[in-house]
């Protein structure tokens, strides 16, 4: 059954995680340029987090072609030791996903992200192509579906999905935005309505936010759509990150991105909770992205168990709310098997010389806005950016 | 050449990370029980993991047997769906940890743990079995040397050690204490005495405390072994986890374990502190424990390339300090290419809502002793314990 | 020269502290029912009081009438050992103020706040009764201007301004509200612009909300007079504590209050940091209410000497910005001696089992409220009441 | 009665808080110099202060007569507008508290405290000059009894000793160390031995460490009492302020000194609770230092109102725990009228931007010493103390 047919009966699907910054971990992926040519130079890496994800219970494995357009590759090329086609990495992608997802019954889903020809050219015809080059091996290489993600203009996104909606299969996309819109001030509400009326089946968010404010970014997406009479299914894929203290533009732009991000990582019982409440929002589409590791994506399963009926094959390994500590030899850590425990206990840093929240740097800020500019005592956007730009 | 010969010619050997956390959050292992039978159920899983210690820098492999002595295995049966024998889950951990080192210039090492049958019965025989019957299968499946780790009871290591020594192969020990000593209050130094006395040529610690701890009670070990006018190699594999705020049994202790840990994990720059320090004090064996990703075991390497002249394969997707980040479009982020940055950055959790440090559970305390002394009202540890007791 | 001469002279006028805080912690007032009795039973106190915010830059003392309406000090009758007549009080009050304002050449203001009657019967003349009289002894003892403060409703504040204005005297008028309005949802833009219409020449915030947060909510003041073409003076005297994380209702609703509020109290420089904004932002009536004690106001005096062109005696014992620590015997503190130091320093809380942050109680939230609301899964006010009772 | 009768008979003696830090706060006393010249300037404002812990509770109030010894007052000169003799300030001070004295049944402590004397010159007779110069002033006033507070190095509390046992009047002896001893190395053990043996009939410590610490500092002198076979009672007056991180040195070295140390400030219930330990520990004169409000005070007296039988007037304007909160408006707020709540309450910050722990600066440190050995990779005092030289 294809991701249409699944969402059109009210299935919950449970996406990936965030390839880039596990592989990054692992040693295969390049903070900075961010690009998979680890699916030619290293696929045994990349078939196994596939495996390992699918294990956990994604029902979706996305080819691992972030950043894979060939203007991406060749701008990054001067970190890579030997350049490799654009093709090449982008046909291993889906070789190395539809190789995993037949040893389940996942789907492989065709993925674009956003062009350094956008931000630089903004040409349509060129962005375009851009897409195209990397859609012709998802049709070659016979994805099920697909999805344009990572996008901060709705602009760009729409002629994403304008290209890969010529290949006649389902699209879904998602845009790294939080609730103050995309880069250009679009509101989340107007991106999903413009999205869907480009073509996007689902529509969503992915990336840049932490799971709490990208479900109020879907939130805001999902009462846009309403108030303009369309429909669409929702996704999410949020980070595995708590970020309560950035900006409009996302993690990008905390002090700690992407090397100190640690203490933020969340839990299992964070996701969990991210889990139900994703689903009472009514998106039926649930995942992850930088920062969700397979352990994650259990955790999303696990939750919605109930109303799945089934639990993943990675459960095997894992006690529902830390039940398999019943059986620890001291009594203090046998009281932890219990959901109540896991529910409330509210995680200590043991970094008692760091604060609990940053100031973004950059400009272009959403909550704590406020307060930088106050701090900058400056009044506008173009204020600060002229501030900042003094500064260096 | 050897562990020894390494060591002797002063020649930094760099362990690999934590197999049951990592694998556990990859969904192949399950926490409470914590076993190895991964080895043989999933053995894909445990070779990948292998092969990313190695591509970061590991030269030493350590067989995934942990917990794998015949008393665990059945004593853990409870929990795992068929039983595999312990032999089985031994020898192919060896077969494993091999293939992968002939990848690289490794060595493999058989290890083996604390057993259940020395905290039940305490019987030397029994518990000398169950090493002898782990250590015929490292001589059959000839693995480079020895290593007996986490031990809470210097009784239970000497035991260990004196059967290991047995094969005439070299033989490492170390302790998952801190600097208050082993559960029956030896001292770090006494500890190290006795276990060099035993026999073994390489003594230190690894698992239940942070870097920083760590290596504060390997340097009793140190001045132990000196007033001792002993020799011994010092090696050390610590938590990836900050843990300050633990006693004397470490971060087990901690409300936050085994699932909410997160807030705690060391960054990538904590771990080349750690390894300059452990580096300075005279530490040659250098790795570490739970928490440890292969990106941690990277960091050790790096900071410690000068001396070594080399960095590991893993590094030709890192830039040292950052560097990669030179060429980012914001100017903000590319602000944070550099050594100072990282050095300095002060990591914030995003969790405004959570503490900085917990108060361990338990009554076995070090550094929190005083306070929760204190704050219980009692004045022993039978007061304590009879007072945790009546609490539950 | 009145209030008004000098506000329209451009002249920055000081206002004093917090009363009933600080008073509290000296052992004069009870916390729960607040009022002022201490007028009549320890006028040294109150006097005493007066005198250290003169001598530290007040330029207006208001009369120790807070919460004296008749009613209130009735319906808080049952904490207080000996009934005290509501003309006792406020007489005592004015001859007080006025005594110690003769010291030096401030102004004393008459001053009424929000009364039981309206919470309860909300009957308009009931309520003005109240307000006249006290402001029957305010004019028999001839204050130089009266302030209506501490009102949650504007509706009220209204009716509180009416009555002063009978008095033809100059009247002030700030209300305890937050960026999101008065509890009936009046928008503070709209609060401004009824006070001013019913008379009131200042208007403006005090209590219930930190310096940063009362100054967003008079900058809309400001812009809802600016929109309506009327105009006033603008006045603050907010909370000496920071209070990011509370709610609609203010700082009543932080588990902390009344009596754990001490990690949040501002430091001197904060308040630096508050005059600065506040006059740059157009506010000419800077002074403060619950948390402030002596220090924090002769800080505004401070920050705004170059303004002004002079300091407050109490400055004699105080070198700006940390000068006197410049004769320190130890080097490292008389590092300190230096603007940028205090400037930049962010002081630690020395309570690392403690959090930043806290959660409000209650169902009137602002900052808070989609946390709460999201928490306690009710998607309206109602709702949230409802399930509070029900938890009750 | 006397000190001694009420302290032999088993009595507990609430000593009074600190008037440095209030009377900064107030505006008649600079940070840096630190001088008691109010007494002679504005004895309303000393007197008054002297009244609220009267009315809080306290049994003894001390002299005002902190660093008014004349080398102390003549070094500090620069700062004092005008000079007042060391004679006027003591003669002033003794007048003062014994009025305030009289109108309860308090008793009147002369104080004298360390000397630039000895720092500068060690000289013996010159140290003990000044000394006597105050003892002068004492006698002729009759005070009730004599401490000698704030000594950093027992050798010359013991000089302070010998000087005011001349008189014939009881003395206490009270040092600023922690649990590391003096700054010449010496035990607080050993310090209280050399105390009491030079005719200290109450020994203990004062400020520089919060009540956690200075407790464990008492039970150090306790213990060397013991082992000495001496008698002695025992006494505390810490700080307000929570110093978890500070060194040996105390909170002068802690970043946030003088002017930064609001978010360390301890509410009445961690008074409480020390003022239980204090108790349960057998130290009977428990009083406070910098930081210390009458209400710290007061808290005191409730918590012992058990055992003493009394509450002090002050307590007419508070209920114990919280209590008068029960009449309030909303039932959140009065959920919070009781003890569990105001014992288990973890205060927030409202800082999420700040840490909850300082690293102190110098080099003579506690608690902190490890890490910031380590930190600046020195290993002896001397190797910090070049390299915080060649940092300046």
């Amino acid at each position: 059954q294809g991701i249409l047919e699944r969402l059109d009966a009210g299935e919950i699907v449970i996406g990936d995680g965030g390839f880039v910054f596990a592989l990054e971990k692992r040693g295969y992926v390049k903070a900075g340029p961010w690009t998979p040519e680890a699916t030619v130079e290293h696929p045994e890496a990349v078939r196994q987090l596939h495996r390992e994800f699918l294990r956990a219970g994604s029902n979706v494995l996305q080819t691992f072609t972030f950043y894979a357009s060939e203007d991406k590759l060749e701008n990054r090329g001067n970190y890579v030791a030997e350049k490799i086609s654009c093709q090449k990495v982008n046909e291993a992608a889906c070789d190395i996903a539809r190789e995993v997802a037949n040893e389940g019954d996942a789907l492989v889903a065709g993925g674009v992200s956003q062009t350094p020809s956008y931000l630089s050219c903004k040409d349509k015809t060129e962005v375009k192509a851009a897409f195209r080059k990397q859609l012709e091996v998802f049709m070659k290489k016979n994805v099920d579906f697909l999805i344009a993600e990572y996008f901060e203009h709705v602009e760009e996104a729409v002629w994403a999905v304008e290209v890969l909606k010529e290949s006649g299969k389902p699209v879904a996309a998602t845009m790294c935005i939080g609730p103050e819109g995309d880069m250009h001030g679009v509101s989340p509400g107007q991106c999903a309505v413009q999205l869907v009326k480009a073509g996007a089946s689902i529509v969503g968010v992915n990336c840049h936010f932490d799971p709490e404010t990208s479900l109020e970014t879907v939130k805001l997406m999902k009462e846009g759509l309403q108030a303009a009479k369309l429909k669409a299914h929702l996704m999410s894929q949020p980070l595995a990150f708590h970020t309560p203290d950035c900006g409009k533009q996302g993690f990008i732009d905390l002090p700690e991105f992407p090397f100190g991000l640690e203490p933020r990582i969340v839990t299992r019982w964070d996701i969990q909770k991210y889990a139900r409440k994703a689903y009472d929002l009514g998106i039926r589409f649930i995942g992850g992205c930088c920062g969700f590791e397979p352990y994650h994506i259990r955790a999303i399963a696990e939750e919605l168990a109930p109303e799945r009926g089934f639990l993943p094959e990675a459960s095997e390994k894992h006690g529902s709310w830390g039940t398999n500590l019943s059986m620890h030899t001291k009594p203090w850590v046998r009281a932890r098997a219990r959901k109540e425990y896991w529910e409330n206990l509210k995680p200590a840093s043991g970094r008692p010389y760091c604060p609990s929240m940053s100031k973004p740097d950059g400009w272009g800020v959403t909550r704590g806005a406020r307060e930088l500019m106050q701090q900058k005592e400056a009044t506008s956007e173009q204020q600060l950016k002229e501030l900042f730009q003094k500064q260096k």
